[in-house]
């Protein structure tokens, strides 16, 4: 079956349901390509039909109760067993990864991401043991008492294509959090690296065993129609949804979910804005040159937090610093896009720009080539032709593509702040002693404050910690809702949480969380309005 | 124009734009009604057309970011000069919310509701001036910093018919927690109570003045068509919603809101369903059914936390205690419904319980009598009817109606638990010592436990304390996300804010919570992973 050759559904790779590896309904099937040769790759997968949906559903269903009452240490367990596991098979796991995404195999693959997956696994499981993110409330007196706790139903992961690792259906974020919430969980893969979440899932699977889960805790599907999609996350049995992907196929999966009363947390375009006062620039306008272009370039520009849209000013700093920038764009920069979708997306983009007027000051084609490449792209326009049409403007797209803007004054740089749409994150870029920098800051700040999620000073978005202070979301239409993190643990989990209230119940029937003794002694709560780790007496 | 005459829509009541009392433009107009005599109200409430909507609007995107940077003092004296100002007009206030409401004045109104206000807007005050809400997280290694801020938008607020106080769209709870996390306020009069609504406001006007707080932060409509509700929710300047009212017109803003990328927080529906043990039943029944009848029937049965649906088992202890009730629903109790509209509701739902097959054991018939009076009424159907429609069982309908579930055994218990919809809340009644009740009870509150916001033990859910570790909300569609409540200071403010990151931004430009001085010295900070009150060194 692995000669490439296609003989039929049945040589399709089976989809995990109910703890077993089982063959797939399958209408359709397809294969994943390697972006740096174009080829299809030989392991052929299953488009699922709805049979398995339904079947995934019913085994969510029917281990909803038991996942929403394992004791955290099981579920601590059962995400340190599996970053365990996953470490042990490192090596072809990101071989596998780079054979479908064609980012760098060691300074991405295994030495960023792959880390980054682990360690958000291993966080986790130190947060549901710790369990203050339930952020236990006791009013005493009154004797009520709450706490975060499961959904009570399930939660559908949609993963992006872009991190295969750390963001992937089966040991991402999403994953990390939503069963850190004590929910089941049926996830989809990205179609652009089923091979790497098949190697994956396989050590999840053996992680739940070892950890005495239910085996339906989590199931994986490879694609499906998009129909099915909405059926999927409108059914009875789900809670929650959480999408990372295109903007267009988010909208559509969060009408039908919200319809049907379920949550949607989407991650759904940002062009995260990068200003540059003229202070900076006067300072060191190649230094930040350099430095954006190689946040933007990351990932060959295909991060949800790439700086895609430069403003500055037309003054002499403005002008040598874009000139500056012109001449890093033009240099030839090696480098693959995840998929034919995403050069085709970003052809249109570029075309767009054109259309729309703005000028092409470097790059703006496709690299001719067996793989996914794209010239790195950087165009301009004025502040006047920006703000005549901001939503064209400020589109998302994947590759080394950036928009500058070029502002003649600061009422205009605070208009064009004012017409931006809600942004994972926005950065300002300013000197630390130039008046005059510090004086557009704080008209520009309050504006911006409101727009985006993270604002930064004097760095790129690029980079996204994983700390319990990180935020990443922002205003519709970067994400669903801005009070949500899908970074940052224990703050990603309450996405998948609801609250719940005891009033007037004894103390030997609470969770606990809620219990007069502290259930491990270091758990924080608020307990009548103090944060204590000690016991209630 | 006090006479009760109507003299074109220049009679009709200004609505309060930009910090003026204006007329309206208006399409129609309305009058409140008396319940207790069924007669119209003197006073004329205009049904604005869109330019009023309009206008409001732009008054709101206007002030959105003098009001998000307004300093918590300014917020905190807002809300205590309003609780100031609505204690001296006292008198005014409640004869109103009396006269349109027909609500006991002394028992409900003046001794219960309006006190509840009160406390509400001060707590609200006490929690923005101490800070603690926004959640401060501070990670001083990478110099990332968090806390909850405003939404950047306008919050809608559609206030229910039966709390013309405490829940009034210009001074309950919707309206302190928006204008606590700092966001610019529409509020919809409910069409029920504008009288009061309008005295409401003009205190409130005042209380802006006094806190040289923006004209515009509140600002008041009493009515306006569907449509263009669906227009407003779903504009530009618009970030949230809050709804309290009927399921069904709560939907479809919910889907107009959500379309448009707007957080819609709903409280739609709830039976709040109670499980009497058959231990309880033997020991008390006939205490415990006059608590659930005095529940059941408070404010003529029109709380959303009104116990609608009752649980118990056909055995010995179980008929007695149905017996018991029985006997006391049929009783005649004085009391009116709040409109007609809730009046000709109940009717429909008694018709489809009847239609369904239950079986009527007392009231069932509307009071012959110029107001809006309906008999106390009291239905029973088998465990087994239930499970087959159980949709049908578990319709919200105000008014003093409740539906007995009579199971044969555990099982049916547990399943007739698992055909649930989410509720705000679920009670289970048991005895202290029964080792049966217990056992029953360790089947049941695992499934109960994830269908509902709070779970009570041997209390009725009516009594919604302000404490916060209270929580109002549950699964869908009891409301539209169950991790948010709308009673419960600082708790309920959370629903109108977002997640404001710092990264790499230098300590004076830091907002003061997220500094390493305490602002206050007394607001918690999460601080590295400890909870803390001190200053970081």
């Amino acid at each position: 079956m692995n000669d490439g050759s296609y003989d039929g559904y049945g040589a399709a790779r089976p989809i995990l349901i109910g703890g077993c590896w089982q063959p797939a309904t399958a209408s359709e099937i397809f294969q994943a390509c390697n972006p740096a040769t174009g080829q299809k790759l030989p392991e052929i997968y299953p488009v699922s039909a709805w049979p398995d949906l339904e079947k995934a559903l019913a085994e969510s269903r029917r281990v909803c109760q038991e996942v929403a009452s394992a004791p955290p240490e099981k579920i601590g367990r059962f995400l340190n067993t599996y970053a365990d596991l996953l470490e042990k098979n490192q090596e072809a796991i990101t071989t596998m990864a780079h054979l479908e995404t064609a980012l760098p195999l060691k300074s991405r693959l295994r030495s960023t991401e792959f880390p980054r997956m682990i360690n958000q696994l291993r966080q986790a499981a130190a947060a549901v043991e710790e369990r203050s993110w339930c952020q236990a409330t006791i009013d005493t007196k009154l004797n009520i008492r709450s706490k975060y706790g499961p959904l009570g139903g399930t939660v559908v992961i949609f993963s992006p294509n872009n991190f295969p690792l750390a963001f992937n259906t089966v040991a991402g974020s999403d994953l990390a959090s939503a069963v850190a919430a004590g929910n089941p969980v049926i996830c989809k893969a990205h179609p652009g690296h089923p091979g790497t979440t098949r190697l994956m899932a396989e050590s999840m699977l053996e992680a739940l065993r070892q950890a005495e889960l239910p085996a339906s805790t989590v199931q994986l599907l490879y694609h499906f129609s998009a129909e099915d999609g909405f059926r999927l996350v409108s059914h009875l049995a789900v809670a929650a949804v959480a999408f990372t992907g295109s903007r267009a196929a988010g909208l559509r999966l969060k009408e039908a979910a919200e319809k049907a009363g379920k949550l949607f947390y989407g991650e759904l375009s940002s062009v995260n804005p990068v200003f540059f006062l003229p202070g900076i620039l006067k300072e060191k306008a190649e230094a930040v040159a350099l430095e954006l272009f190689s946040s933007c370039s990351l990932g060959c520009g295909q991060f949800c937090t790439k700086p895609g849209l430069i403003i500055l000013f037309n003054d002499e700093a403005g002008r040598r610093f874009l000139w500056k920038l012109q001449q890093i764009f033009n240099q030839p920069l090696a480098g693959y896009l995840l998929s034919q979708a995403v050069l085709e997306n970003l052809k249109k983009a570029v075309e767009k720009l054109k259309a729309a007027g703005a000028v092409l000051l470097a790059g703006g084609n496709q690299i001719p080539n067996c793989g996914f490449q794209f010239q790195t792209t950087l165009f301009a326009i004025s502040g006047e032709q920006f703000l005549k049409d901001p939503g064209t403007f400020q589109q998302e797209a994947f590759g080394t593509l950036a928009l500058a803007v070029v502002a003649e004054e600061v009422e205009e740089m605070l208009r064009i702040a004012e017409n931006l749409e809600g942004n994972l994150t926005a950065s300002i870029y300013s000197s630390d002693s130039d008046p005059q920098d510090e004086e557009i800051y704080r008209k520009l700040e309050p504006v911006l404050r409101l727009k985006v999620g993270r604002l930064l000073n004097n760095k790129m978005p690029t980079g996204v910690a994983v700390s319990p202070a990180m935020h990443h979301g922002g205003p519709f239409p970067a994400t669903g809702h801005p009070g949500f993190t899908s970074v940052g643990i224990p703050a990603a989990f309450l996405r998948f949480a609801a609250r719940h209230c005891y009033d007037n119940v004894r103390e030997e029937r609470l969770p606990e969380e809620l219990r007069a003794k502290n259930p491990n002694g270091w758990m924080w709560r608020l307990v009548d309005g103090l944060w204590t780790q000690s016991d209630i007496i």
